[in-house]
């Protein structure tokens, strides 16, 4: 037997985000400079759900399921078969590809249950995955955490706004060192960054060449500003068994405290994600799970009107950053931000601490998501005028604390 | 490197409760004796929660958190911190023991989810775990697909009606052939055991013997019937760090619709939890969370009227077994009878499946729960009336089938 490495090891939260509250004080005084800059307190570590509620129509889906009783409460694993057959129909209308309800659709706790199910589907002990660098901080813990070992491709997120910048010289080195799996965000978190059809087409024709298996988590898709063109993964060409999206209302549409998620293609996928779905967690609530009728079905305008007011915000923080001269891509959808940080005299997590101490604004370090020492992640799916306040602080503490 | 075990061979769902639907109905005209049995549907796979209804209140708590907003969308990966107080007073009181809300308390999506993470926290690959025949189906799988080994131990269910009846010989043998882990459910699932008050100390005295990490799965130790007592694991003895104890609203409250579960006990347990949860669905639903602060605040004597409710159906479905001749243990707890059918002349699956085309009645097969080819597992919590005819039905078809 090999010697025994703790899977747990790779899974600190001490900086996820969410997870501030459990943070100590620390010796935070003896490190502040200045006095505290106050403000209205925003989370960037997520969005409001206050100043962004929940779809109308959804707390009323949920009212139905429960008086619906226990034909609601009880689904199969994989989901209600005809909460199933109504959004297998909407998904492959907005990813341009078929959707089969019965066989390629399950029903999640979350996307982050979708994701953890699709990555314990595909990754065994010693396989090699390709992961973005910077991308959603699960990504690389949950590959670790299954034996499975990182093998990272860069995406050089500042060098074009129509590209998303991924090395696809080291993706293709990466399948011929044989990693059998791709699992990456589109629009990427954190930076929203969106892939280039090119890109796209790229990675798909590399995956076919290798066999290799997508998984494509496109949480924010729905999200996107003026002007800006998406290409689904799973529309590129690929067959349908080596591409998993995975989905969910979770942030567009602000129903987080639902906790939906939805993964849709490969069969072969979705029949091991139920199978283990079965002792993780049986299935999402069975109430929950009707609140997804509401989504891709919002009133006329309404997600339309949601994406012109996170364009504003995106617009303003863009302006403060680069009148401040911090480097930062305009995200093209989804709602983070990730700027660079000036070179702080300071390291990152205890900058990060300060920020929360001095400043009132909580934000999560870019290690999170790769080896990104300088830049911070921002939600900024948050009230409007809080949030720009929140980020001249930010600024002004940046200031404060860079080397002189 | 080792070679490749497919972890998801372990999994198979096809005779998994609740997943009936997806079963195809195959060679089973060719194998039918006799007519239809005509009746109303019983699914005995799960309880009714159209029969035994919600906990009042409970709609409206989730109501009040929907209202919240974000506050109770987001919680921490634990779970809320409020809540998890409100509950850790009340599970310290009604099993004796202190309990730790901020170390020592995680809520998860369902006790499967808290069953799947605690498994996880203790069992490395190649460990040994010690495991009851019969118990919860999934014991067996959880510990398999993270690369455990099943060290059985049997229990003589019908021996006596005042012990569980754990062959506490074969336990001492598990532990000294270097089991760390023991898992078993108490009310015991499928039988309705409960394991007395020597048992128990017994089990701490070994555990502490051997120094063993016990997971006490107490999901049914609310319904308990009329003389009967209960010793808690957590408060026999045994060092706090040592027993994990899980428990949910989702059976004797009917709030299975929700999904909730809470794990409590070992701090050093719950940390790795809660690490392992951030990966696998970050936190149970938000909103459904509030729906615990109905929990043991229940409206008074309501539960003891479910309970008298639920002990009329055990003994109206006793009645019937023994004046058949079937053997079953009456259950002290819990909503489970565990009948062993007369020898039939067919295998217990497609008995199983004639037993849903042919009479309307589903239930689980005994080999979920172990080696146990002659028994079906029932879920009684049901309309008393539908109940008694489908349990007929049953009667029927096993002398239909049984060897002439």
């Amino acid at each position: 037997m090999s010697p025994k490495i703790d899977r747990f090891d790779a899974l600190a939260t001490d900086f996820a985000p969410g997870q501030e509250v459990r943070q100590s004080e620390g010796n935070i005084r003896d490190l502040m400079r200045g006095d505290l800059i106050p403000g209205r307190l925003v989370d960037f570590s997520h969005g409001d759900v206050d100043a962004f509620t929940p779809t109308p129509g959804s707390f009323e889906l949920f009212s139905e399921a429960v008086a619906a009783g226990g034909r609601q409460a009880y689904t199969e694993y994989r989901g209600s078969a005809d909460i199933r057959a109504e959004l297998a129909d909407k998904l492959a209308r907005f990813t341009g590809a078929p959707v089969s309800a019965d066989e390629g659709t399950i029903l999640t706790p979350g996307t982050q249950g979708a994701l953890f199910l699709a990555v314990a589907a595909v990754v065994n002990q010693g396989d090699k995955i390709a992961i973005v660098q910077p991308d959603y901080f699960a990504n690389r813990k949950l590959v670790q955490f299954f034996g499975g070992e990182v093998v990272p491709v860069a995406m050089d997120y500042m060098a074009s706004q129509t590209q998303a910048g991924l090395d696809l010289t080291q993706l293709r080195a990466a399948f011929e060192g044989g990693a059998k799996v791709f699992l990456f965000s589109n629009p990427n978190n954190p930076t929203g960054a969106v892939y280039s059809e090119s890109e796209i087409k790229r990675i798909a024709a590399l995956a076919q060449e290798f066999g290799v298996t997508i998984i494509a988590d496109q949480l924010y898709s729905r999200l996107r500003y003026e002007g800006e063109t998406y290409t689904h993964m799973r529309a590129s060409g690929l067959p349908d068994d080596q591409v998993i999206t995975i989905m969910g209302p979770s942030k567009t549409e602000s129903l987080s405290g639902y906790r939906l998620g939805v993964a849709f293609g490969s069969p072969r996928i979705v029949t091991r994600m139920e199978k283990l779905q079965a002792i993780v967690s049986l299935r999402a609530p069975g109430y929950n799970q009707a609140v997804l009728r509401s989504w891709f079905s919002e009133p006329a305008g309404w997600m339309e009107e949601r994406i012109r007011l996170h364009q504003a915000i995106r617009d303003d923080l863009m302006n403060i950053f680069r009148q401040s001269g911090f480097a930062c891509r305009k995200p093209q959808a989804g709602s983070y931000l990730f700027p660079t940080l000036p070179s702080l005299s300071l390291g990152l997590h205890d900058f990060v601490r300060l920020l929360r101490h001095q400043a009132n604004v909580i934000v999560t370090p870019g290690t999170e998501f790769g080896p990104h020492a300088h830049s911070v992640r921002l939600n900024f799916s948050q009230d409007h005028a809080a949030t720009t306040d929140a980020v001249h602080r930010l600024v002004e503490m940046a200031h404060r604390y860079r080397i002189q």
